[in-house]
């Protein structure tokens, strides 16, 4: 089998490819080929027998996609993205990367199926973004997407192509819409949803997080090991069971930052908990009040989607994955 | 005030412009310009006094958004599309013009604005076809759209690009999902849903028309003098009162071909019901099956948008405007 990781480089797509090559497969075939894509030094995984070819490609430019496609991969897991607060500052550079990208991609293959009947498995990674203010609590299979980012919306619309060229039987397309990925390792960075992952992952070795939003604020959380384990699924499925709906709010967990702390005071206990400054900001309160504060994602866990229940098990989740097992 | 119809050919258009003329204006505004377009012979109206230009021009060809947008129209009605059926059959030229040619226009628009702040109302004709079965009766203001058309899904993108653009405060954009327009005037078509005009179209002029499907059949309706009256009120509303989501499913009359045929006895009598024939067709009967029973459209409602409330005045308002009012 032979998958093509396009945003390789990123957080998840690092994880996702450990995960295989620990796995030693996808859905119990064995993987003889990896292609990884990023517009920079996408790092192939250790411990990877098989062939790795590693390309420095901008699928935003047109004639990359075919390039790509041209090796005929099994399975495609399109993970690249400029991130929101990048395309609601840059409205040219978002459409071009999130949107034209995502279609080039989606011809080039479509262009090969009339070729040759070529038809992979695609996991497009979307997002909770989809969904804009005011929003239900919680938000059911069937609500409608009214994004209020340009990100969001650009993430719509590459979710209504998927479902479309699948219908179409070009390609096996499904989408993924992760919820926050929390605890997201690394460094603190300027995201806007960066706090949910500092407050946690801070204290736990000893530094100080800074908290810019009230303790009732609700968001939707799932660790990046279950993030990974939901495109994986979404690459194994059997999409008849799926049907022409591809795009499926993933399950998650919905916690308020008061929660969060609480979880992390049982684990880490008081002196981390004192860890956290509280610096309320204006404009990040105002963001965070229109983002989805959880999901009824029945359809994804019927389809054996699975998430954490509890920010314990998120915590302890990321001591098992980032911390070596301790603390 | 000047006024751009694009797809000023089709019959929307063509009786938008008729009652923008018969009304003297628009919102109370004189109406001194008219610039029609459409890729064959867009029809100036009879009686204006103002300015026509009448433009042959294909919106989906690079460069013609920009000399359209280069007159600066206060108001844009964007009617112009490929239909249902030709866009399942010619993929590459559906989104070549529905999505494509849309695109170009917001992104002209978009540049007009940042050049000298240029900000028109464009109104725009999406369809019911952006929702795709199964289907709840009624659907209701915030059912996601799951399109199972081609078609359905390029309307479905350009909702959703037309409220990121009207939030980026490029232009003030609404979105108008029409219902099934129904009696549709002129010769009947071969459109899968023509058959819902036909058999009351046809006997009301002593014609036999063909019923495809049972009398249980249940669709969404609206007469032409409706759909030209939700354009207008698009045109004028106050958008601040209708807020970031900027695509509306129109009012409408639900209603069963069954039901249909029994206004049409009451209005012409068993002699014109005995004129419909029935002929069963399996394909007919398998698409329709899919499409929309009905809308609860709540938030147009209440924003002022009106339609026909029984089938009665479906055929009056048609034996009105079509017929001179007799039979």
């Amino acid at each position: 089998m032979h998958i093509m990781v396009i945003g390789a480089a990123g957080m998840v797509g690092q994880k996702l490819l450990s995960r295989i090559v620990a796995d030693g497969g996808l859905g119990g075939k064995a993987v003889e080929k990896l292609t990884l894509v990023d517009v920079f030094n996408p790092k192939a995984p250790a411990a990877f027998t098989g062939t790795v070819t590693a390309l420095e490609a901008d699928l935003s430019l047109p004639g990359t996609a075919e390039t790509l496609i041209a090796s005929r991969p099994d399975v495609i897991f399109h993970l690249a993205a400029i991130v929101s607060g990048e395309a609601e500052l840059d409205f040219e550079k978002g459409y071009r990367i999130n949107l034209d990208g995502t279609r080039y991609l989606f011809d080039a293959i479509r262009l090969a199926n009339g070729e040759d009947g070529y038809k992979p498995r695609l996991v497009f990674t979307s997002s909770i973004a989809v969904f804009g203010a005011p929003l239900p609590f919680p938000i059911g299979d069937e609500y409608h997407t009214t994004p209020l980012t340009s990100y969001g919306t650009q993430k719509a619309i590459c979710e209504l192509l998927l479902s479309d060229y699948s219908r179409r039987g070009f390609f096996d397309g499904i989408g993924i819409r992760l919820p926050t990925v929390c605890i997201r390792p690394g460094k603190p960075n300027k995201a806007a949803s960066g706090f949910f992952s500092n407050i946690l992952r801070e204290p736990l070795v000893g530094k100080e997080a800074v908290l810019p939003v009230s303790e009732d604020v609700r968001h939707w959380h799932t660790s990046p090991r279950s993030a990974v384990g939901f495109l994986l699924h979404g690459a194994t499925i059997d999409l008849d069971r799926v049907g022409p709906r591809r795009n499926l709010s993933m399950p998650g967990l919905s916690a308020t930052v008061g929660e969060q702390i609480e979880a992390l005071r049982r684990i880490a206990g008081e002196k981390a908990v004192a860890l956290i400054r509280r610096v309320p900001d204006e404009n990040i309160m105002n963001m965070v009040a229109g983002w989805a504060p959880g999901f009824d994602a029945t359809r994804a866990t019927g389809l054996g989607f699975t998430a954490e229940t509890s920010f314990d098990e998120i915590i302890r989740v990321h001591i098992e994955d980032e911390l070596g097992g301790g603390r």
